[in-house]
C-alpha cells in the first residue's frame, strides 16, 4: 500500500512538474497528518519536506508522518520564505496550488526563489488524489453520516411545529456533538415555508408553522471528515402543491443517483436530475449545481453540474441534491451522500427520503 | 456620517486605483451587509455594484445596502465573469485584493476583462478601513468580550482539577452560546501542564491535574464580531517556577498595554513586552507576535510584531498576548483585548489577570 505522498509523487509527471509545493491547509493535513493552521509541504519523487512555525513545533513532531524532514521556522508566518532554501539543488519545475495561493503570496514566493526554480500552476493534483477515498476515509465519512442521521432522528422526535428554526438547528448541532462530532460540517440550515426558497438560508428565531415545508441541510464532522445531507419535511399536513414539488425533486434525485457510476460525467449526472425538473417547468427554479464531492472539505471535487469537467471514479463520494425554490412560497431540496462504486451507487445516508409529516 | 463605501471610495486615490473589486467575504460583508458565502462588490466614486449567485438572490435583497446595484447571476459560481460587463465605461485602473484573490481567480479575471481595464494589487485598502472600528462595531465587540468573560467565570466556578481539557472547552463554548454568541470566535484552547507549551494546543480528553498551569484562550462571536482573550490559571497550588513565569508574562503584558496609543508602532508595542521576556532569558520561548487586530475576523490588521509595518490609530482594537512556552514543562499566555484611544488604552476584558488558583 503506497502512502498518499507516494501516490502524489507518482502524479507529478502528469502535471509536468518535478516537485509540488502544497500550501492548502486541508491538502497539507491529507498528505502529512498535520492539523495546525500554518504548514506547508514539498513533495517530489525524492523530496518530503514539511515546514511550520514556532507555534506548532511540538504539534508537528506529534502529528507529521516521519517520512518528512521537518522544518520549524522561528517567528510566525512567512513559511514561503523557506521554500528556496529547502530546494537547493539545480533547476526545478515547482508546482503550486493556484486555487489556494493568493496573488500576493505568489509574488512573495517568486521574489525569494532563485531563477533556477520555475513556478507552475498545478492546483488540481492533490485535490484529484483526495477525491478518491481510501478505506480509512470512507469509515470516517460513514461514521459522520451515521451520527448526522441519528441526531436528526432525535430532533424530529421532539416535533417541529412551534419550535424556531434556530432552536431546531441548535438542538441538531448539540445532538451531533453528543454523538462524537467535533463540530457541524457547515452551518446547519433549517428553513421553513417561504424561507426555504433561500437555498442557503440561515436559521431564524421564527417558529415553524403548521402546513409549512421545512428544509434541513446539515452534516457532522468526525475525525476531520464531513457528511452532508438534506431532507425536506412537512410540519403538519402540507399543501397539494408542496407534495407535488417534493415528489418531483425526489424523482429527480433518484434518477440522478441511478446514474452515479465510475465513468459517468459530472455533466450527465447533473442532467439526469435537471431534465426532469426542467420538463416539469421548474428549470429556472433549480439554480445551483446538482452536487459535489465531500471529504475533508464539505465541498471538494468532483463537481456534478452543468459546468463540470469531471468524470466519476470508483471510491469518490458525492452529494446528489436537486432542489426547487419558489420565491415567496416554498423550497424543497433532497440530498443523498453517495459512494461511486462499480457495483452501483451506495447511499451513505439511512434516513427516508419520502415526504414525512412531522407534528 | 459617511457610509463605509463612501469612506472606501475616498481612499482609492491613495492606492492609485479608480475602482476596487472586493472579493473577500468579510470585506464584502463589511461594505455591503451581505453575509452569504459568494458575493463581490465593485466600489468607486460613482460605482456601487454588488453581485451574488442564484442561491443568495433573496438573501441579498434582504441584506445588501440599497445604495448598491444588485446583480444575481444565474448558475452558481463564476461571479468574476460578471466584472467586465459591470464596468463598461472607458479605461479603468481596477484594484483587487491580492491577499484574497488566488492565482487562478486572477488569471480567470484577466482573461475575461477587456484590455482597457488594468488590474492593480490593492489588498490593504479595505482592511485598513476595517481596522478602525465605528461605534456599532465597538458595541458588538464589547458584547462578545462580556459574554466570553461571563462564560469563563461560570465554567471556572465548577473547578478545573479532574475535568478534561475537552470538557472544559465544551462547557465554555456552550456557556457562550447560551449567552447569545453565534459561535466561538475560534476553536477554544484549554491546555494544561506541558500541553500548555503548545501555543495553539487542541483540547485533549485528558484530565487536568492538581499543580498544573492551565492556559485558556477563547472568544465569542456576536453579530459577526469576535472577542479574543487568554488567561492562565493554576489548577491547585502551582510550582514556584510556574508562579515566576506567570509573573513575568504578566509584567510583559502590562508593559505592552501601557504603550498602546494612537501613533505607537506595532514593532514598538511588541518590543515593550519582548524586551522584558528576553531580559529574563526567555526570548527564545516567546516565538510568536505580541498581538493583532480583532473584529469581523479574529486576526486582522494591525499587527503587533517584530515584522509589523503598522502604526496604531485611535479606534483600533488589538490583542496584547505575550507568552512563554517551556517544552515538556509548561506554558503561560495572558491576553487582553485593548482599544486604542487618545485617553489611554481601554481594556475590554474584565477578568482578573493575576495568577488565580482554581481547585
Amino acid at each position: 500500500m503506497s502512502t498518499r505522498a507516494e501516490r502524489l509523487a507518482g502524479r507529478l509527471a502528469e502535471a509536468d512538474v518535478d516537485c509540488l509545493l502544497v500550501t492548502g491547509r486541508v491538502d497539507v493535513r491529507y498528505l502529512t497528518g498535520f492539523t495546525g493552521s500554518n504548514g506547508l509541504a514539498l513533495i517530489g519523487p525524492q523530496t518530503r519536506v514539511f515546514a511550520t512555525d514556532f507555534r506548532y513545533g511540538e504539534q508537528a513532531a506529534e502529528e507529521v508522518d516521519p517520512a518528512y524532514e521537518r522544518i520549524v521556522a522561528t517567528g510566525s508566518g512567512e513559511l514561503l520564505d523557506l521554500v528556496g532554501e529547502a530546494l537547493d539543488t539545480g533547476s526545478l519545475r515547482l508546482g503550486f496550488d493556484d486555487r489556494v495561493l493568493t496573488v500576493r503570496e505568489h509574488a512573495q514566493l517568486r521574489k525569494q526563489l532563485p531563477d533556477r526554480i520555475e513556478l507552475i500552476a498545478a492546483g488540481d493534483v492533490t485535490r484529484g488524489l483526495r477525491a478518491v477515498k481510501d478505506a480509512d476515509e470512507l469509515e470516517r465519512i460513514r461514521a459522520a453520516a451515521r451520527v448526522a442521521d441519528e441526531a436528526l432522528a432525535e430532533v424530529l422526535a421532539q416535533g417541529l411545529i412551534g419550535r424556531t428554526e434556530r432552536a431546531v438547528a441548535d438542538a441538531l448541532e448539540a445532538a451531533m456533538r453528543v454523538r462524537g462530532a467535533s463540530e457541524p460540517a457547515f452551518a446547519s440550515i433549517v428553513a421553513a415555508g417561504p424561507h426555504g426558497a433561500l437555498p442557503h438560508a440561515q436559521p431564524r428565531e421564527v417558529p415553524i408553522a403548521a402546513g409549512q415545508l421545512v428544509t434541513i441541510d446539515w452534516g457532522a464532522r468526525m475525525a476531520g471528515y464531513c457528511s452532508d445531507c438534506t431532507r425536506t419535511y412537512a410540519a403538519g399536513e402540507p399543501s397539494a402543491h408542496g407534495r407535488e414539488i417534493h415528489a418531483l425533486v425526489l424523482e429527480a434525485m433518484r434518477a440522478a443517483v441511478a446514474t452515479v457510476a465510475p465513468g459517468a460525467e459530472g455533466v450527465a449526472v447533473d442532467a439526469a436530475a435537471r431534465e426532469i425538473i426542467t420538463a416539469a417547468g421548474h428549470g429556472e427554479h433549480f439554480g445551483h449545481g446538482l452536487g459535489h464531492g465531500a471529504g475533508l472539505e464539505v465541498h471538494e471535487p468532483p463537481a456534478l453540474s452543468r459546468r463540470s469537467n469531471d468524470t466519476l471514479r470508483a471510491g469518490e463520494i458525492v452529494t446528489v441534491e436537486p432542489g426547487i425554490y419558489l420565491p415567496g412560497e416554498l423550497g424543497v431540496r433532497i440530498e443523498e451522500l453517495v459512494r461511486v462504486d462499480e457495483a452501483g451507487p451506495e447511499i451513505l445516508t439511512a434516513l427516508d427520503t419520502e415526504l414525512t409529516v412531522i407534528d
